[in-house]
């Protein structure tokens, strides 16, 4: 059997108290299958870290994370730590920066038993993923972005031929391979390519590799436009691709559609390295309580096995991944509620729901 | 009695076809109110305007703007109408640099009537503003976010104190007025002061303006985390001021809670100038078949009789700009249902439907 070395940052606030749930529903899930087991090493980063070391990213975490074979991440960056210039600790961008992550995809499914929040019952079947470009756009150059005494300051948005042609590519091939399961195969271009050179730029890249990739529908849209439509009528998309900023807004529009931050995974993927978190924050509010909800985190370690097992052939790793999302279904359709949606449920009571779901599969 | 000078710009495809029957709509409502009376003067800018003359936006066209008491605009651009550099004509844009209009105010307001697109009760209810920054951030420096030998595009977010200081005084003095009228008085600042220098530098300087405006209760909000909010609780928000492409994504997220485009008016407003204008497009799709819905239009127009009797303290243009908001919904309560949400009533009914309600006022 392989084994699959995980670099894990719990990170802070909530991190820690869904990652470990996490590896013990993951673990489960391939004690079920054989095949695989996961070897892994708890590495610091994050706010507290930046406190106690001066460095939100220490050499060795990033060391261990480049020697594993993907890294699983909790949550980061805490409200009143900040660096000089007033921004948040945030080393998940710098992690995306220095291991290439150029592709996050984000996935917005509602689970069955969750109330669709949109009143249209076509909501009641909302599945479609966005991917968001990682490593560059108005996130490329944190550094110039400089405060000019006090009068002006400025971020540049940055576009690529060398990020976004592997992006594009990684999105066709990924609307491909969901087609494949039953996707509706379309990939939609989000842009505002009617005002920006760097954006009329993308989306001509994206034509460029559309051009090599001609099994694919594509659309394009505008980004407003975009956020108007994942409210009138979500159900019409299916992958869409985007800018770095459009892509953290829409996405977060994307995970209130299917329930909250708590249900919204993620991955960063580049050529040689991956992450894979739950795409909510720390939450200072709930930290400490019992009340985090940890779906989120699940479905992100249920992607990490299927990604696992899809580059190094390890079939019982992908149907680990697939028994993990069935068993957080099941879970729900048994009537587990966490607090985010009104319930009661806190990350004890879901953990265990979803580890006997698995265990009955 | 005042004489109002109106510049009328149609515009492009459904342009026209809105701002026809607002001005009918305005003179209606001034006939009731007496104490004034616009004098319209259309002038020619735009997309066809582009490729008859090579100027989108004529020089005559911008005197008469700036001559003008008040600007109301229909729609703008053409999707197979572009610059050389593949970007949209978009005159709209040059008008709000050219005038200063830093202030764009989108209002999003259900009519009573139209069914909520949450399903959520209290989505019943929903009244709020978010004021766009409209003349830099992302949209700042169009010309130099250029193409360097098909490598590499770059646009720049600009933010200065010398536009930053009038929005958020204008931005307080909105959440005032709107206090005194009933509104929660809470002034929310929209940022992504969590990893950008320029937005760090916005969040600065709203809190600068709140010290000087501390009667003004706020709130700060990260981007991301609005766009989730607006689509979780938007009841809870008020007023929002935030940067422009920010802006520009959460408006049109809040038209499609209360209707779509064809419900959300604006207003952008400078120091001596104003734009009143539906949020909408030229809508190619519809344009000429008597399908567009003018409800964004009638509401822009009576933004612009309340804006130009606060500045010339006309009460009678207040009034009549009430009455226009009133006659809507009315009509709207009176079962009226455009295209666009699902209804059959086109232009000339929904017209036919506020003037009655006028009439009847
Ligand atoms: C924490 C923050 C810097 C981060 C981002 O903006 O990318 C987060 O919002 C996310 O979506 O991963
Ligand atoms: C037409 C377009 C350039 C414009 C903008 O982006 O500002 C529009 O979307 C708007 O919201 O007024």
């Amino acid at each position: 059997q392989s084994i699959f070395k995980i670099a894990v940052l719990p990170g802070d606030g909530i991190g820690p108290e869904v990652v470990t749930p996490c590896l013990e529903v993951l673990n489960a899930a391939g004690a079920k299958t054989g095949g695989f087991a996961l070897e892994c090493q708890d590495l610091p980063a994050g706010a507290h870290e930046y406190l106690r070391s001066g460095n939100a990213l220490p050499g060795t975490t990033l060391d261990g994370c480049r020697a594993a074979d993907a890294i699983l991440l909790g949550a980061m960056g805490w409200p009143e730590v900040r660096y000089p210039d007033g921004t948040e600790i945030a080393p998940q961008l710098d992690l995306r920066t220095e291991l290439g992550l150029f592709a996050g995809i984000r996935p917005a499914r509602l689970i069955p038993g969750i109330s669709p929040v949109l009143a249209d019952p076509r909501a009641e079947a909302l599945d479609f993923v966005i991917i968001r470009e990682s490593i560059e756009g108005l996130f490329a150059l944190r550094d110039e972005g400089k405060v000019v005494d006090d009068r002006e300051a400025r971020d540049t948005m940055v576009i690529t031929r060398e990020v976004c042609e592997p992006l594009f590519d990684f999105s066709f091939d990924y609307t491909r391979k969901r087609k494949a399961r039953g996707g509706k195969g379309i990939l939609t271009c989000v842009d505002k390519a009617n005002v920006f050179a760097s954006m009329a730029f993308f989306r001509k890249l994206f034509d460029e590799r559309h051009a090599l990739n001609s099994d694919i529908e594509v659309n394009h849209a505008y980004v407003d436009a975009t956020a108007l439509n994942l409210v009138r009528r979500p159900w019409d998309f299916d992958v869409m691709v985007t800018e770095n900023m459009f892509g953290d807004i829409l996405s977060d529009l994307a995970a209130a559609l299917v329930g909250g931050m708590g249900f919204a995974p993620s991955a960063d993927i580049g050529k040689d390295h991956a992450v894979f978190q739950p795409c909510h924050g720390s939450a200072p509010d709930i930290a400490g309580k019992g009340m985090a909800n940890p779906t989120a985190t699940f479905l992100s370690g249920a992607m990490m096995l299927e990604w696992l097992g899809d580059k190094h052939n390890n079939q019982a790793a992908i149907k680990a991944g697939q028994l993990v999302r069935n068993a957080v279904d099941a879970a729900f359709k048994n009537g587990i509620r966490p607090y985010e949606v009104g319930g009661k449920d806190g990350t004890a009571a879901i953990t265990a729901a979803v580890l006997a779901a698995l265990e009955t599969a």
